[in-house]
């Protein structure tokens, strides 16, 4: 069902670098506007000088208060997080933080559409992961569960994604089928 | 009709103090679920000291792509950008750049809900202007018209906000009437 598509491979792109590629790809074709969101900065000291732009001298990473990625696609509103693990068999829930959880919910709650594309880099096997199934693994962790979501647990409750060429990572036809966009 | 509201003053709050404000009610209240992005910043070189954050030694302010407020209402994809000016009788169209017009033209394309928040700082007079509206003044200038939007289109074509207490700012309200969402 997920299998690797045996045409590309992603050449040691990143999931961010594929995904930014297809979001060109949309904008491009009209199809969707989706952005990845800047990285949060606390800017401390700022140079003016003179004749030349100004520099930034003392800054710090901040905490994203959202996840990384939102935009539109036929009036409705689309939000995604993008994760890679290294690892083979399950993918870590550690790899998301209670604020994103909790914009996802916040997300639901407002019928925005949400979810998540996972990834194995070891095997380039990728998921569609909507917010609500994220949701009940995070519970389930909260109370004692298991701290990651199996392989199995995806084939059943994901939505797998092949890589493509143009665009590399198609979620918008995806989300088009499961939304009846 | 855009009238200053006599009992509420912004006591020198900036627009975009107003509006965080204004989103965080939002949020609070499970009204909509609206953030301001983060400066786009290029980051050139960080240090990672031994037991202490990363720190960001050199970096640049960027040209943002987009406008900067975007999010979701009941669904709706809700796209917007804020401006002030000192002016009293008309608002300059040099406070928007080319990127956030063709960002806003896509959105439209996509049936996405977007508008711009102006205020006049003299007065606190503030206005709703949707895209499309902003977009006909805005060829009207590369045809050679105009360079600004006059007090009085604002007053025929935008939709007046007045300074409330909580919201500071009720943009989402004015946004469900128009387009009876
Ligand atoms: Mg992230
Ligand atoms: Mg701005």
């Amino acid at each position: 069902k997920a299998r690797k598509d045996p045409t590309y491979s992603n050449r040691g792109m990143t999931l961010e670098e594929d995904l930014n590629e297809t979001n060109e790809f949309y904008l491009l074709n009209n199809i969707a506007v989706i952005h990845k969101k800047p990285t949060p900065v606390q800017i401390v000291e700022v140079n003016y000088p003179k004749r030349s732009a100004a520099v930034i001298k003392e800054a710090y990473f901040k905490q994203a208060s959202t996840t990384d990625y939102n935009g539109v696609y036929k009036g409705k509103y689309i939000d995604f997080e993008a994760k890679e693990t290294k690892n083979s068999t399950s993918f870590p829930l550690q790899n998301f933080h209670e604020h994103q959880i909790q914009h996802m919910e916040k997300v639901i709650q407002q019928d925005g559409i949400c979810f998540v594309i996972l990834r194995f880099s070891s095997t380039e096997e990728m998921f569609l992961l909507e917010a609500k199934q994220l949701l009940s693994y995070w519970e389930r962790m909260k109370v004692g569960g298991r701290k990651s979501i199996t392989k199995e647990e995806l084939l059943s409750t994901a939505h797998p994604i092949s890589l493509g060429f143009r665009p590399r990572i198609d979620y918008i036809k995806k989300i088009d089928c499961l939304y009846n966009l």
